[in-house]
């Protein structure tokens, strides 16, 4: 659920006084018809945030896919009907957000595939490097990956900043008792704190840039200590769409990958008008 | 000048109720001094949005270098002294910000100057392809880009979509009868069209998705016609890093790209609490 | 395109916690209908935002007339059909809307009038004088107008306080480099400073207070060096309903004139309901 | 007490993107004093407000006079000095603001001293008739009048359109039982009704658009049943600075004028840099 | 009138990121019907705000009962048909509205009624004492309750704070001055000041925290002066359920009772889901 | 970290057109003293967010004890200095903000202390039954007690309204597979289902409106399948200050009450200006 106050934000802030192009060429009470059109292949997604923005203007919407689909370059994921300068007004912020939400979609289920074409259930996450988290959140799901924390407030994550002023294991036992309904994890880089992480009850340890041999002499050391189905182990750092496979083949259970929502590559995607 | 207040908008969405590792784990009390450092090359943006996230609650801020400044990686562009809680709870809105805002600093200021290495005066623009728009025609200009519009309010712009619907002349007459003081344009994708817009009195001509050979053509047959003088050329659709020093070369005015905003690379930055 | 939120603003800030009048007096579930008179002769503005206003709160409107209509005295411009309390809360807002909307265009279309009726094709233009920009612009457009500037970002004009601090032609050559989507325009006090900054290439020089002749002298130097094709001439200063025709008979293109907005005579509307 | 962040948002509505003129001509670092200046001679106010702004933006501010205080032609109210591109970017918003409330409250003190010269103790009142109420209101008390309502929540006034609906007696007697901390008035047109709600027991009366013999044989009457002192009478409708003596003369409470609000003069001020 | 904005506050707060358990378990397009059921007797308030709120999301209301109706136990109040996800994503924030509201008209007609139980016509007052004024002010009205200053701009209230900066028939004195448009409240807690505030023509009289007897006494007082007639008399301080008829008998107008918003009793309200 | 924006909300919805007592009865330019007493025994908490807000203003503040501390009846405690129209101004919002988080953790304080006065380490909760959760939450912490969810987004709680849709076990699964960042709960109402949670992976089992004997079995039965250690259990519905210890003493992880936010007993407190 993303409120509609939120998506119109992004309209108001791109029309302060009006649509002047078509406030001065556009008749009034024109009507018209468009459609949206993928221009290239992947998972669609901001079909439901385009179509509240849409309607909000009084412009019949059409799906004529749903978010999550896998599209083809031409197909037509939206029709419109109504009057062509309120189809004209929503048409950028529409496309940026469809852009965008399909762009980190298509990403997030082409990593997800790569994954599993190895055989591994690891899942795989977003983090909260973005400034547009309710849009890119809900598209990481919609690419079948791991939305991780939604922002400060909702998981509890130690990172090597809190270690730098607090302890380990004395981090780790404020963080349980603070709240049952807290996932606690923590940041490692090195085997020796994730042992450390594991005994003192972190619910998930985040191993941070470390080679796919360092990973697996931490899996193992856990292993032996009988630590291993206590935690939950996330890899992050250097990741990358080639060497994500290595990760996947380990025994660990989620991937995270900044880029998904740092450094997104736009889907394209544009609106015609029929004549 | 970037509002505080839409600043602070992000920082709200990421911490709807409270910091709850930094509640948990650190001391209410506790003072750290912090850095923000590069780490990697490029220019630096964001850093003045960042500042005043910070000291609006209560850290002091020192820039180490400012906005638009060439960075080296490992350098240190922002010392900060306060209340830990606080530097840890505008950490990661500060660092997407200057994440994104040097990333597209950084690519834009690339782009000039591969421009400029071809001995042309050309700008480079981005256009309305973002949901972050503050943010991003600031870190254009910060790259030495030109901002082209910044919304649908401050010039017009007559695309394939409204010549769907209206024809060329009748649309550029309403235009210029529209205001003095809003710059026309129009899109064309053929050079008949480009000579009626330059006849018409189009103050822009936005040539899209033409080849370097194409543009050259429109751009004689407007010298023949005694009307180059009269209009500014802007060549958008399919311009990459690769092949924009072949448009550069041209006698054109602008160079207009979509992925300078749609499809950012993430500029890396990190914040180190000191020990 | 007025957004809802801007309008729902002015109607919440008039009744921060309910009717008391109508909850008081009149029955919960009483309806009415009302109609909305013009007062006076005129140009009628605003009924599209007192829709908007209406039909959020469940009120049928039908519309009598439509925006830039001139009406007599007596005219019903609107009809209403709905709840009566909710009429009734609505009804000053959309009365204030509508009477400043209206006072703006009945003004604005008059001076437009008074130019055309010495044969004059020189456009009359508000200013950023006034807190109600998004109502004021609109309403200007509407009595045929010209809106100029609608904020500080949609174009440059280099005023006295600029040229204070920056010399006239240095500044022109800044905001030239600054975008090409951006017209320049230019305050001048007399003829030496009107000639550096045609030649220093502005697109618009705003000629401030001065006469009929000093404007005749400026507009006759200008043609002797070839430059009066090459700006647009706007006049602005102590013009009036009075001495506009000595001014619209000048070769200029705009007068401007920050009275239409920062010193609106309100147009006498009212609502009525019907026994 | 008007909220900084109802004043910010004028400005935020004067800046969607920046003051690009600043950004292009001035330096960033430049530093400059100001002062703003009364064109014409009358009762200032605005000041608080306009220094609010300025300083939320790092401008020193110094006042000279005072809101309410009656300044000369020529007078300096307020000297800057600070960041020479904040200090245009405020300009416009804080003279709009001192303008229409200083225009405001010198209209409403001439009106206060025009009544005050016949040796009349009668209010001078607005109304709801404006959009920007907080500011309008504020303005009205400097000028040393009476602010009347400020909303729909503050006050029981049964107009007219109440009436259509509900008999007077019966409306009357449901506002008293509503509350102990409202007044209630009534607009009434002919002395009947006047006794009538006198009778009902209505704090104040307000006669609508009479002529001063009307009014005086309604006060006759209220005084011969033995009303007058029950309740405070307004007279509103067709009041103007011409004739507004004659209706001081009278013994009534309060005059109340739309024009004060709706039909604003705006008083006029200049920000001027210092060389 | 309470503004869907006002409301969708709540839900926006209580879902920053998606209602996680519906997403992650109910089917998406899943629809349901469901009961809002009364798990107390008492005063139903609410109602229109928990419809306003489904509906704002597409879900379908039945009101079965009405604001201000006394509902038995096990009673529907609302019946709801939709998706079954929307229903989830506002059943909470609908049911807290309901609960609160609820609770207070409840109690509030409990007292009220005990106040006329012993023949009394006092009105049973609330108070500013509550972060949710809206939602308590429309609940105290819904339970036939007086609702007393909204907030701090619509009555003028003298209270100890302000007599300890200004002498007491000074203060009256500057608030009668003020406008005839706010009642004149003041809080004293002697007979001394009673008798001065009347005579210095305060509209209500608030007596803090006396006795019964204490009261006679002021009103006996007043009366032998001639005074009583001119004032509401206000009681309040340590008034209770318990003690309220004590007061109900006394001669006086209200009796205002902070704990009435700033000690709410929740109303047991749940909403199910039919099978 | 509460925002300031947030708690300037209430403080803005309390004034929307100034403090007209203060305005019309103190002079403007008046400085004061005043404290803040408490006026009853307890655990003081707000006094962060009553700083913020008299800070805003201007007002000095001191701080004489801090949040979560114990006071004693008469306790001073904050000092303040400034002007006293600010002062006044603030006054309520930031006693209703004290009085209501004061009065949160006050209770939470002591059913916390009853809890450990039978040797339990059993943690008392609060729930989402509040519209004021950002307080309310905040005042649960201070008290000692556990916040539980902030919001629909942060855990997943699978309540009997999901269960009447989706069958137990494929609930949990579904929310298992959501996301590793997200505590799963269930709310159970019996033996059986309790197991079954458990066995399906469950992290958190609610046992609703359940005896201490009905709890005490499943507990056993738990153990018994050696499912005890898997899980973590909350206790919730039907219990009050009397019968929490009676819970207490089960080797249970969470008891979570609703009332300790739907029905806030107000803390007394009050400002009192020096002379």
């Amino acid at each position: 659920m993303i409120p509609l106050t939120y998506l119109l934000r992004f309209l108001e802030e791109d029309v302060p006084f009006g649509d002047v192009t078509s406030e001065a060429v556009i008749p009034e009470d024109l009507d018209a018809e468009a459609v949206i059109i993928a221009k290239q292949e992947g998972v669609i997604a901001g079909l439901e945030e385009a179509k509240a923005l849409f309607e909000h203007f009084g412009v019949k919407v059409e799906l004529k896919t749903k978010d999550g689909d896998e599209v083809k370059k031409g197909a037509v994921v939206i029709k419109l009907k109504g009057n062509a300068r309120k189809i004209l007004l929503v048409e950028r912020t529409a496309l940026n957000i469809i852009g965008r939400m399909s762009g980190i979609a298509t990403q997030t289920r082409k990593l997800v595939e790569k994954v599993r074409a190895v055989g591994s259930k690891v899942k795989v996450a977003g983090t909260r490097k973005t400034l547009l988290k309710p849009l890119d959140k809900k598209a990481i799901l919609i690419g079948n990956g791991e939305p991780h924390r939604f922002s400060l407030s909702d998981a509890i994550l130690i990172k090597d900043n809190h270690l730098a002023l607090v302890p380990l294991e004395e981090a780790i036992k404020r963080a349980k008792a603070f709240s049952v309904y807290k996932v606690v994890e923590v940041e490692v880089e090195n085997l020796e704190d994730a042992l450390k992480a594991a005994k003192a009850g972190a619910d998930v340890i985040m191993l941070d840039n470390m080679t796919p041999e360092q990973i697996k002499e931490v899996l193992e050391a856990l292993k032996h200590e009988g630590l291993r189905d206590r935690v939950k182990i996330e890899v992050s750092g250097g990741i990358t769409e080639e060497n994500i496979q290595d990760y996947a083949k380990l025994d660990i259970d989620v991937i995270s990958l900044g880029a998904l929502t740092h450094s997104v590559k736009n889907f394209d995607v544009s609106l015609e008008i029929l004549h």
